[in-house]
């Protein structure tokens, strides 16, 4: 359902897709989330329920269509000057991000829908976009890359864990070993790496 | 509401635990997921649905207590007789079921509850105890154990990252290259390590 909703991003198609998300989250701001259901969404939006069930399939995929759409990055990771800079200062804000409530709730709707569902992936493309951009700032400055897929092992996936596993959320301490021990030269002091 | 189910283990508790599992496990082989109803189970485990909602809440923590049910190991993990082979043997199995259609079944049950669930954290407890055991046979034998932490952030995360996150589940030979990098000694052929 989000595959179809995703590749229709034009005309009245996107402004059902807007005004249904905005509903959603306009509903979620005055009711407890069990007490949502479609027939309101679709009220507050101005549009039929049966227009919901064909484009979403149910009320699960559309809070995590919702979720992805709010976990997009709104922006370029920070530009600290060195990748093992701009990794650690990433890693940290997204162990914060995702840790926080909100940051569980959008993680708990996107695994609510179908277990075929492409919600997690639309997910797990941003932070692949997220890092690729730091890789290749470094690249463009003559620096040396990093291997994305191995940060992904040894660092998004442990923080991740500890977010949705462990009652105990990784803590910034945490998240620099992660980066340091991933991250070839992340030994050297952070802020003595000058930018060419 | 699962810690006090949890607690409360003997008599009449248990029998109603037990009762309401087996309705809920009869019923998801009847019907569709989303056609199950809290009345519809009490009916048939024979109880009433206030009994339901005192004890678990609501429908999605009574599916994640039934998915933490599933998910107890049965047994011990296989004896290879070697730290290496152990925890190779248990990562391949581990990814096997956990990619599995019920396995990712259980994974979004156990997601599904609120925020404050206690059901992921039941999860990530079975592997705690499965790869202390690896490691205590071990130390019982005088051979050197392994870093449990380590091994849950170097190779438990990145495959649950691939399985919850990712359109391609882990492979064999991912999973034997994430043991091989984790943890040393496992270069030597497995079957070569003989057991004192």
């Amino acid at each position: 359902m989000t595959e179809k909703a995703r590749v229709r991003t034009g005309g009245r198609s996107a402004r059902i897709q807007a005004s249904v998300h905005a509903a959603v989250e306009t509903l979620l701001a005055e009711l407890s989330r069990s007490e949502l259901t479609i027939p309101l969404i679709a009220d507050r939006a101005g549009v039929t329920p049966s227009t919901i069930y064909r484009r979403w399939g149910d009320l699960a995929e559309l809070l995590g269509d919702v979720a992805v759409q709010r976990l997009r990055p709104v922006s370029d990771p920070a530009d600290t000057g060195s990748v093992p800079g701009d990794l650690e200062a990433w890693s940290i804000q997204f162990a914060d991000e995702m840790s926080s409530v909100p940051g569980r709730t959008m993680l708990r709707d996107i695994f609510a829908g179908t277990t075929d569902s492409k919600n997690p992936s639309y997910c797990c493309s941003f932070t692949d976009l997220q890092l690729g951009v730091i890789n290749r700032r470094a690249i463009d400055r003559g620096k040396p890359g990093f291997d994305v897929e191995l940060f992904i092992d040894r660092v998004v996936a442990p923080i991740l864990y500890r977010i949705l596993f462990r009652e105990l959320p990784p803590s910034t301490d945490y998240c620099r070993q992660l980066v340091s021990a991933a991250v070839p030269g992340h030994a050297e002091p952070v802020h003595a790496v000058t930018d060419a």
